[in-house]
């Protein structure tokens, strides 16, 4: 809930032991210390236009409207325009029971595989959260990594063919072929300028080091 | 995992009690069942054509681009309809180590809020596979031209680590920071499988010759 921005957790009739451990363990979540207790599901969502169930389909229900995860956050954030909407979550072990759904407007379920469906309940939450506040937030700026630019590239090419010259992997330097064969292998690989200048270091260096062998350089 | 139909987990030096145990439990998973164990992230990601890091953004990932969750999985989608992708998680506690990182093409991160943008592991993959089963991923062509494996990039990642501290341009071959400097610059190239082989036997004779000077090979 707060990795995405989800600030009021209502409980229901929470087990005691875990709910107060939890609440008192260090670097509890200000949403875990801000919860509101309730006696039943009708007073927690007292206040709410909106009751969301959320369930792994089954016959129950047929008395529900369902919708999918992507739809069903769509009809919740336009009714969130308007007032407050419950997202009813049942037990890790029982999920929710008739008597709960009763209090549903219509159910959501995150579209998991027919063989299994059942999920995780904080899993579940977080992935039902996850699409709710799918929107702008997002989509991160493009990376600001720029092309390295054809002189760039060349430098590199000319460096590297020297070395395969020198290392007798070229067999006929004079060959236009041998030089576009290398240009193209680089020009392929879409170098990134921060990266061409590394580049062309790293093959000067080798290059140098194929010419004079046993010296080292200053 | 089995929720959203990803069937192979890899799991690379898991602690042995929590994986035993949650392995021999009543109604372990098939996935867990079926998980694989491996000794290091090189040999985990071997086969991958393109290998995912997932992480909370940090200083540390100033060193790969960086993709919101829904275009990362867009992206995903489109090499998967070429060859397998690894999206790796880090543990719990630690997350991913820079190492880890080095083998990563690029990073992507769940869009939560900057006052909290830490997630809890389960629910983080959830929420990942959950984006990642979205939308129909036979909509989109098939490239023409193969990614280079991870296996084969280390290859060419190791050639030429080797001749950079030949020739002097690594200073301190020993230290783990160089080598992922130069694996990271190699992954940013997106090597194309038919020219990973001919960049390797590139290098592996300029290699060849900054160690044998003076001679002509055979």
């Amino acid at each position: 809930m707060s990795n995405f921005g989800f600030q009021h957790l209502r409980l229901v009739t929470p087990w005691e032991p875990s709910y107060l451990g939890a609440r008192s363990a260090v670097g509890a979540s200000q949403v875990l210390l801000n919860a509101e207790v309730f006696g039943s599901v009708a007073e927690a969502v007292a206040d709410c236009s909106l009751v969301v169930g959320t369930s792994a389909v089954g016959e129950r229900e047929l008395h529900h409207s369902l919708h999918g995860l992507e739809q069903g956050a769509e009809l919740i954030r336009r009714g969130l325009a308007e007032a407050p909407v419950a997202l009813l979550f049942g037990s890790e072990k029982f999920g929710l029971s008739n008597e709960d759904l009763s209090h549903c407007h219509w159910l959501m379920r995150v579209p998991t595989r027919d063989e299994h469906i059942s999920m995780n309940l904080g899993q579940a939450v977080a992935v039902c959260l996850y699409e709710l506040g799918r929107g702008d937030a997002n989509d991160l700026p493009a990376g600001t990594n720029l092309p390295a630019s054809a002189l760039e590239v060349e430098r590199i090419t000319e460096v590297l063919f020297d070395a395969l010259c020198t290392s007798g992997y070229v067999q006929a330097p004079g060959e236009a072929a041998a030089r576009e064969k290398v240009r193209r292998l680089l020009l392929r690989l879409k170098l990134e300028k921060n990266d061409a200048e590394v580049w062309l270091g790293m093959m000067r260096q080798i290059l140098w080091k194929t010419k004079h062998p046993g010296n080292e350089k200053d």
